[in-house]
């Protein structure tokens, strides 16, 4: 600690986090020593009169459901409402380049050396570091100091490629879907696995939102949240939805996604009765939505993330509709998230964007 | 330990450990509680009128160069001589269902709590639980105790697949290139990482055979290490080899393959002039080979091993022997290979094989 306190924190400029809460923001205590020196953006879910309290001495902008209405005007519907995926309107928002966002059920994680992680040091080291999504390098991630590309891996894949994404883990509670919860109810995640790696090209993966990063200017519009909670027939599965459209876009890109350190405590487990209830849908769903994701590709033409995205949403739409009418609506929400995205973003947005109350 | 000795070794008669030498084989010494048990097939480089001691007390079989021209007749020709590629001898004529190889200047590592590794304990494990290769699981080997599949990973995919090969690693000298060792001389893997994971179907990975263990009735056929060392115009690619043509056979046939634990402690470097010697063709061809297994498809009517093996052969020559006349000659030996490995393992084989100096 006393090391990230007295150099500049890196990337203190160039990096958001993104938090969605019901709550006061009492656990950011917890993080001062790592997160103080960064700009907050708090996306409030729920009842917009209610006061959420942050704690003194951090720098933030804060926005409620009345806020993004606002700002967003119709087009606020594609920002989901009582449901943890409306921290995607934080990423739009952002001017940043790159964005950490994290849950406020967690909390610093120890090392096996009893030392507290910086979880936001390590994404960041993640983020700056080359993926290498072509081979798969047996002793992880190459570019960790102590480590390198093992005999057999090809030469020409070792300067490897831009890193889009950083999947931090859990210690204590995993993050298991509802009936796992249930036939598990004691299981805690107490395995500290030392590695970093990239997700292979063709592969994909449960993408967890809670203790994830990001290079918003490579990646950002594909992490859209969908539309999850109030109103719509699931929940919880709003960040395995931007990790397989992600994913498939990184894919045609050729940008990286990696998974492991860091570790966060995750304080505890939500009520598996009720993420029962809002999973069943998606949880059958996802049976088909796999191999949708496994089968997607994209057309060369399509060179640009929004692109990608909007190619997506017709593929969601002509391939999915016929599972569930949701998948329609999702469908229509991705392009109105990336009309949404790109006028907020254009060139001149950057100034006089309508803040919520910035502090 | 203890633990170990006191309860029947798992699969002890269903599995041959296969060590290929060229020296006396004092590092079993340090193996003893773990192997003794098992019973060895040592296969001896080199100089056949050199005798190689065998600590007492250990079960063993022990091939020399005589024996495997005796054993084979012309067909010896398939088996590499002076290059530890002549391991998949032992491959060849072992009759159990499992195979554990290690190389003999590997000794017992020790976990984080400084307890001694029983590799061959974990390799067992791998072997035994099955495999995920068609998604990632974010907490890795979801089999392992303490650990699931978490939210997201759809239910149809959690039986698995059955496991053909388990790749273990190792701590203090990595498996470098030539060219790697050169650059950082000093280089110790030090980092335990505390994980095994499933190589994701569509991935090639570097296989190395210093601590690798096999599913012989899965994937035997395919574990051919090669044309290498004398005569040949390379060395040190004989399990980068196999572990491609192993890999796109086990994604072909819905195998998996494993790596991570265990560890060994891997105990000196070789020389990394002599390395650069017998690897520098491989390391630009691998430009060539990392494409081409990347794009193999292996026809449907390649049910078995052996046909896919067969096919794989004839890919080689049709793709890869313009590269160099070297892989025609290499596919011509894949065949040989094959015809021999079915004449030693036809049903009849078992009984009445010419064993070499069995004790």
């Amino acid at each position: 600690m006393a090391a990230s306190k007295s150099s500049t924190p890196v990337l203190k400029d160039e990096l958001d986090i993104v938090i969605p809460t019901i709550r006061n923001l009492d656990f950011l205590e917890m993080w001062r020593p790592f997160f103080q020196p960064y700009h907050l953006i708090i996306v409030q879910d729920g009842d917009p009169s209610k006061t959420i309290k942050v704690p003194d001495g951090f720098d933030y902008e804060l926005y409620n459901r009345n806020d993004i209405n606002r700002i967003l005007g119709p087009k606020a519907s594609c920002i989901s409402f009582k449901d943890s995926a409306c921290r995607c309107f934080g990423y739009m928002v952002s001017k940043k380049k790159y964005i950490f966002t994290i849950d406020d059920d967690c909390f610093v994680a120890k090392n096996p050396s009893g030392e507290d992680i910086n979880a936001l040091e390590q994404h960041i080291k993640n983020l700056l570091a080359p993926s290498t999504p072509f081979f798969f390098n047996t002793l992880y991630d190459p570019y960790l100091e102590g480590t390198d590309f093992v005999r057999g891996y090809p030469f020409s894949l070792r300067e490897g490629v831009p890193t889009a994404v950083s999947h931090g883990l859990w210690l204590n509670i995993p993050d298991y879907d509802a009936p796992t919860q249930l036939v598990k109810p004691r299981e805690r995640n107490t395995r500290y696995v030392d590695a970093v790696l990239t997700i292979p090209k063709g592969t994909l993966f449960p993408m967890c939102g809670m203790n994830l990063a990001f290079n918003r200017e490579l990646i950002g519009p594909a992490m859209y949240f969908g539309l999850m909670g109030d109103g719509q027939p699931i929940g919880r599965y709003d960040d395995m939805w931007a990790g397989w459209c992600m994913k498939v876009i990184c894919d045609h890109l050729g940008l990286g996604v990696k998974t492991g350190l860091p570790y966060i405590w995750h304080s505890k487990a939500s009520n598996p009765f009720v993420n029962l209830k809002k999973e069943y849908k998606g949880i059958y769903w996802q049976e088909e939505l796999i191999p949708f994701f496994q089968s997607v590709t994209l057309p060369k033409d399509c060179t640009t993330v929004q692109k990608c995205y909007i190619e997506l949403s017709k593929q969601v739409k002509a391939k999915l509709g016929k599972v569930d009418d949701y998948f329609n609506k999702l469908a229509d929400a991705m392009i109105t998230w990336i009309e949404a995205w790109d006028e907020l973003n254009s060139s001149g947005a950057s100034k006089g964007l309508p803040n919520g109350s910035a502090k």
